[in-house]
């Protein structure tokens, strides 16, 4: 079922180029060129800001709202958080200057580069599989189901509480904060395994329990008020 | 049971002392100078921290945590925000140039003067009411007693999870942000039949729902993850 991927190293760019990796994740012996994000050519046309949000949740980590000296980077690949403090610092990063919170904020949100790609495709999968997405193009889906499972249109809900979830949600915002939020079962693990979608509100109410913990949470409280 | 209170007029100061009130809280009949919060007396000096939150989170509403031109007022008293937007034009606040969502915040804080003094003198009451809460001085249980209800050691809960709330949590501190918060059952209503402490998790996971939705909201997710 596993379908094997090109791999092939492409060029990275930018500030963090030496300590950063970029592959092509199309299928093993593929004709043309190199893609990192093959199956999000589609959506990248239809839906540019779900793409872009799919791509930034999976590789980046979340920045500070503000700028200031010691709130740290606005959103840094993931992978890059893997590196030692000393190696950070050459590159300009001081971690050591940052607020212990902050740090341990960055720190929380490290993964590999490998694992990220694998959520931007789940992801994109996920988003895909929502009750009314738009319909998967024939090659995405074979990608897509050839590196996970069959797609069962309709059937995303949201990780925390089992709704289905809207695709029309990634567009509407509310003050500026959209209504579907990229979420995970355990927020301190960045893999495909782990990650899902979920309302805002939903993934803010989970806060820093894992959705276990959280479900362990809700039904003590509702034992407390004793409406089991 | 209910106690008659002084309620002289005591001179306002500020920006906006001609829409503002302040009103002694005494006994009626009271000897000596009149005061707004008497029962506040001791705490403020023991706890002072805990006393500014007892009174901003009674009296103000929450302000923008930045600064900017459309971001809005930080922390105003509750029985400003009563006002129309044409007589707050004339103090120079024009709720107008404010984004929408900013305006809903400030207008749902709205509060008449005599609810919020209830509301921080109820908000004493559980805060003496807590596990280890610093012993209640004589007068101050009489007043407060006389106000409310007998007072009950140890009985004050977090009014969305029910777990007793421990008074040593006000000291704490994590990231800048006090672990416990001043919480509503029904977060649009600002009255002392409405309001609590909660855990800060706990009011962040409430949200915006009244504490009953949130009940019915766990309630549904654990029936979906067939938990109950």
């Amino acid at each position: 079922m596993t379908m094997g991927l090109c791999k092939k190293n492409l060029p990275v760019r930018g500030k963090y180029k030496d300590i950063s990796e970029k592959k092509c994740y199309r299928e093993d012996g593929h004709e043309g060129e190199c893609k990192e994000f093959p199956y999000l050519s589609d959506l990248s046309v239809s839906h540019p800001r779900v793409t872009n949000k799919i791509k930034r949740d999976a590789t980046k980590t979340t920045g500070a709202a503000w700028k200031s000296e010691d709130a740290g980077p606005n959103r840094i690949d993931r992978w890059v958080m893997l590196q030692s403090d000393d190696v950070l610092k050459n590159y300009g990063l001081d971690m050591v200057a940052l607020k212990p919170g902050v740090v341990a904020k960055l720190r929380e949100k490290a993964a590999t580069y490998d694992d990220c790609m694998d959520v931007a495709a789940r992801l994109t999968l996920l988003a895909y599989q929502m009750p009314d997405a738009p319909p998967c193009p024939a090659d995405t889906r074979t990608y897509l189901e050839s590196r996970f499972s069959p797609m069962v249109e309709g059937s995303t809900t949201c990780i925390v509480c089992k709704e289905p979830l809207s695709f029309s949600l990634f567009e509407n915002a509310q003050r500026g904060k959209a209504e579907i939020e990229t979420a995970h079962s355990n927020p301190r693990e960045h893999n495909q395994n782990n990650v899902g979608f979920a309302h805002r509100e939903c993934n803010i109410a989970q806060g820093n329990k894992t959705v276990e913990e959280f479900y362990g949470w809700i039904s003590g409280i509702l034992d407390r008020i004793d409406r089991t």
